[in-house]
């Protein structure tokens, strides 16, 4: 059996066929249109050439934002506006001819079954990954199945509530996990610090062009692999709350495994060691329980790809 | 196919006959003995008076405290200090001969389950039971299923972080919901109240006899049904802290339906409108979704011996 | 005996004569210009009218920005970045071939003391104002003097530490009170209420044409005034925090009055309201002491160049 | 010109006799009486055994509790429950048939004041005394004078909110900063830490046979006068909030000099480093202005004698 996975990203769409062993037969890239209209039609093409390859018994899309239990239309994206209720599945599925199923799913969620399935999480029973990138997100594979919520909606961590009457969040909320643990975040914290301390943070300053508000998670992110103490304190604050945000899952979901990704998760234990010392010390009852591993991502940026294409698999096998 | 549930509470061991429709066959009660020994020997004579009832298939047993993954053995319990990695269900087995297998599970797990076949929770997908009493307790059904975790400390809601830097717990952590979320944080809410306000809070300091540190939960459970606007307004405090516990487990899990069982759900809608309105006001992209449900609790003091015989039936028929 | 008092506001330079019992002589205005040499020349013309009209004994001037405890520098200011360790006093006696002395005083304090001595503080023996606009100033009257701190920089309420891990501040650290007590504090706030819920905030939405973040403290007063309950609430939740501020400088200077100026405070009952209930909610032993007043400034924007020139008089009459 | 110092402490009396050059002629202790009237009695007993030593021109008292704008009147006392709103100053002068005044000065600020005249505080212009006890006390010397507010009440610093929401205090308040910095404050922290981690914490549990809520302050401190790095770790929690109750301080009063007393204050650095560190983490514009020095109190016992006597003397010579 053969499936078909697309991921939709920012900047590309790539597409690959993979058969039931999780192995790539073929995979390729085009930019991501604009519009919604142009994205169905590209997704059309997408499949056509698929169907050159092998045949095509199923085919899972990851896309960013919001998607509707029913795993086929997408409620919400940040980057296409026209997504709201929008039957993506569907659109597809019609314009094929209904020669095969479709289905939606998140790209967090298609990212961490991908890990789950043939990345770092291999074995785990109970894992939740995190993508801390240009916001948090998450996804939870829990009893080894991925878990979606009654409204699709599970697994936003970075609107969970870490501050009361903290940082305000563009959600409309206040002291969200994201505006904590986020590359935005990051880069809050490093101005920040650099106003207090421009002596000490002269490095990031001078990278920056002397302006502060320029200071970004690129130049933090190189300065701390080059050693500069007021990067890798940045780091630092923010695998602490990375930690604190793991603690509070734990005292929930008491996962065995905790998957890192995105893209501050570069950084490697620059941000993960100063997130394990925080997890043991808000861990509840720390002394008394085994640990949750708290590791990187190892499947690089086919695992979402890949993930979705699974799903797809899995969905017509129950059906 | 008949089960015998059996349900050690702090004062009382409740014990049931349910045949495989949920059907309570009969049931007796005997004092808790105080002794892990003794205890143990309680739970030979209820499978030895059960038997005389129906052919038992299956024992479950329901007790307070952290049950290792292996639902056998109890790793710690406040009640019975001698229940350090202790084998519960292991020492019935050997004590009844091997005639039936036991199983041996949380009592919030318990009653959650419970709650969720025969209570209120029938017909919900993703149900949460909070269980607001000496402490929070929670139990988690998810996709139908009950969620334990990787190391049976799945839904420890009580020592979920609420308050950076707030309260001290008994954990040794700060600022866990249970603070916050619970009996005594009622109590401790009236006593601040009525220590800043005495004229206001005049009623419940005539209630203990002019000790404001004898204030009880029970009397402010009287004095807010009575009316008195002191009292309404520390069940509004916990009901406030409460949906807020609610809105952060809804961010993680996306349940439909929030289930809120223990002493102070009798209360009712004094506790339960303003967790409802604290809920709506904290839960993220509130306007974008559909709200889980804010209810009751409906099986009673049942509900956790009807859960574990219900899931130790589940159990011998997934050998 | 006379005094000259300069107001060197942000778009105008005031002037005014005063004699020794505060009766204004002559006022007149100049626009502010951009550099600090060209204030300084300006200043001198100052000067220079004031004699014409008055033999005066001493000059005033107020600035925004950080005054040293010489009351004769300024050691730094957001509007003009020469002003950097800069003897603003100096350079005007010297140009005036030190005819008279000169003193400088940061602008909130010259408000408050202006308050003090012809306005709504008159007769308050402990006085507080707090100045609520683009940040949050203060000037502090104690025991009947102006109390400026060991190195000029006392009554800094706007940096005053209210939540941990609170909202970032520009000035590098987190929570300070002018992130929840200041014009911008009141459109994040009402923007954020309206990407949470739209339709509640939809008469805020139109009136800044369909940009939520071009929500202005200009329209949530214009709102609230007309009785929009999202406007209604936005001053609620800053007049909440103001209340909260009050509370602790009160655990510390125990005043007998809070006035607040600055543009918000037009707003009058729809700010002072929430902030008095605030108050009287976190005061410390608020049913065992009298509490401050809280009122709305009275002397409006002439306060501050009338209270810098009592202060100059009152500067020479003690050497 | 000579005057009586009294202290009334929680176990002893102290009185001294002192001239107008702070010189001690004579000093001598009697056990606290307990009820109000038998110190009224001690109160004479000690001025006519001071009259024999020396003529007495002014008598000051010095007591725990709230002490009355008047200085005259104790409003409220946590050891003396007859101390309301009771004239301590009025009859000493009654029984005494008014030979010379008394005043009356609340224990905080007369030892802040002996500090200030003949301690560590010499010199100083803005010096913030705080008391580090069972409580947290204060005192305000503020240009050169004792600084009480409009009722009696200023430098409450123990009741100065810190974390909202944060623990609940005596008060009837939550987060107030005498909650994270005093010797309670040191117990709960330790006895937490030992409860997360009973094998790092052995050495307080076998200090205190065994039981964790019977590690007291007095057991930290010789822990970590040995090097115990959980005794440390806690003096250094309750340094970190002192270092940021001293940082919001400084945004109202802008000291030059912080002086730490009280029972904790004996740790010395253990203590004050990790004060002095966080008060440099926390202050606003800490690189851009001189900082506060952070020391140990130098006077000892006598102070709170030493500074009431003064205080009466200076009482005298302004009428």
């Amino acid at each position: 059996m053969y499936a078909l996975g697309i991921d939709i990203g920012g900047t590309k769409i790539a597409s690959g066929v993979y058969d039931d062993g999780h192995h790539l037969i073929q995979e390729w890239h085009v930019p991501t249109p604009r519009t919604a209209a142009a994205i169905d039609q590209q997704l059309v093409v997408s499949y056509e050439q698929a169907k050159q390859m092998a045949p095509i018994a199923a085919v899972g899309i990851s896309a960013a934002g919001n998607v509707k239990a029913d795993r086929r239309t997408m409620s919400f994206s940040a980057n296409i506006p026209a997504w709201i209720d929008y039957p993506l599945a569907g659109k597809l599925e019609t314009a094929i001819g209904h020669e095969c199923p479709v289905i939606v799913e998140n790209d967090a969620n298609s990212a961490g079954w991908g890990e789950f399935m043939c990345g770092i999480g291999v074995g785990s029973r109970n894992m939740v990954m995190l993508t801390v990138g240009t916001g948090l997100g998450a996804a939870f594979v829990l009893d080894r199945h991925l878990y979606r919520g009654s409204f699709g909606m599970a697994a936003e961590a970075g609107h969970f509530p870490m501050v009361p009457d903290g940082r305000f969040c563009g959600c409309g909320l206040s002291g969200c996990a994201e505006k904590y643990v986020s590359g935005p975040a990051l880069e809050a914290f490093a101005q920040a610090f650099v106003r207090r301390d421009p002596v000490a943070g002269k490095h990031l300053v001078s990278m920056a062009g002397g302006d502060v508000t320029a200071i970004s998670g690129q130049m933090i992110s190189e300065a701390a692999a080059d050693g500069d103490p007021v990067a890798i304190e940045a780091f630092g604050w923010v695998g602490q709350w990375l930690g604190r945000t793991m603690a509070a899952i734990s005292a929930l979901l008491d996962p065995d495994l905790f998957v890192v990704g995105g893209g501050l998760s570069a950084a490697g234990d620059i941000l993960l060691e100063p997130a394990r010392r925080s997890y043991a010390r808000y861990l509840q009852a720390a002394r008394y329980r085994p640990h949750a591993g708290i590791v990187a991502a190892s499947a690089g940026w086919r695992a979402g790809m890949l993930g979705v294409a699974d799903l797809a698999m899995r969905e017509i096998s129950q059906r």
